[in-house]
């Protein structure tokens, strides 16, 4: 997505270790005209999908273009929670993963209320790197019984070969840019 | 505003404690088209002030009527941590307040190269209770030099005197459906 490509190339800092700040148009300040076009072409790219009842994302910085998503599609949008709130008390799917940016390990938990074998879902997150957090994410989905059918990244490292350790769920999914590095070098391509 | 207040009588559960699950439609699974209408409801409230340049709010359940309400100002959304990332290495500012429904000590942190003494700031948030969330988010505000105009609450809790301890800061606060209880009932009112 050229505009996606064109932001990141003048507003992303490479950290090294493959980690990249967007915090200026992403991952803390959201620029909320570019979540809504990014939504707009995670639709078009997912249009020929069976009908999504639920647009799933990680809390926190994939909600804002979830919304949008889940706004264009007419379903709700459920984000995961990386902590289980004194509210879900019972009644839940939980599997664990690794938060790349606070080096902990994080529980994902979403309530057997929201999340049901009558779902079909559309998942929609940041960023695609290992794949930790979305494999831990279609545990939780297969869990509860209910069909993914879409896995939509906003941004993809292809050095960290997530997507192929997803290829085996046999799913669509898309990235809307691609970013690899080397040395201290970024090199931002289309997803 | 009526279809909050509808919703949150069909389907709020009063766990005790002060304590309200709204994990249906606003703290887990999102309601958008809801949230949308909140957003406009807030921007109709709130259309006196001045020009504001950047909507503000605390991840996690306050980000979708945020991100709508940043959408009909045209303005970005600035999300609070209430963590510290491995991104945010100086430059930050930060306040501790207490997670209600997690009883811990959180964080509360805001990068301070997105929030600077230029800022005109309208504050959304899912819950107005005792105040101590916003008032450090007020600290951060002050910190960074920039102005605060109004507080949005989506759902405020009077008997927990949040609003009595924001009134020394002069600024407009909205709440969009009020919720009291007694023993073990809930009342539900305009806000």
């Amino acid at each position: 997505m050229q505009k996606l490509v064109d932001r990141i190339e003048r507003d992303a800092n490479y950290l090294g270790k493959g980690i990249i700040k967007m915090d200026s148009f992403l991952n803390h300040q959201v620029d909320i005209e570019l979540a809504e076009q990014m939504a707009e072409e995670f639709c078009m790219r997912f249009s020929g999908l069976p009908a999504v009842t639920k647009v799933i994302t990680v809390e926190t910085s994939g909600i804002p273009v979830a919304v949008f998503v889940a706004r264009q599609l007419g379903v709700p949008m459920l984000f995961a929670r990386k902590s289980k709130s004194l509210l879900m008390q019972e009644n839940y799917y939980t599997a664990e993963t690794v938060s790349r940016t606070r080096q902990t390990k994080t529980g994902l938990y979403i309530s057997g209320e929201y999340l049901t074998v009558n779902d079909d879902v559309l998942f929609i997150d940041d960023f695609l790197a290992t794949g930790q957090s979305s494999i831990a994410l279609m545990d939780i989905i297969k869990q509860s019984g209910a069909k993914v059918h879409g896995l939509g990244y906003i941004i993809e490292k292809p050095q960290e070969g997530g997507r192929q350790k997803l290829a085996h769920f046999g799913v669509q999914i898309e990235s809307l840019a691609a970013v690899t590095w080397q040395d201290d070098e970024l090199k931002i391509s289309f997803g």
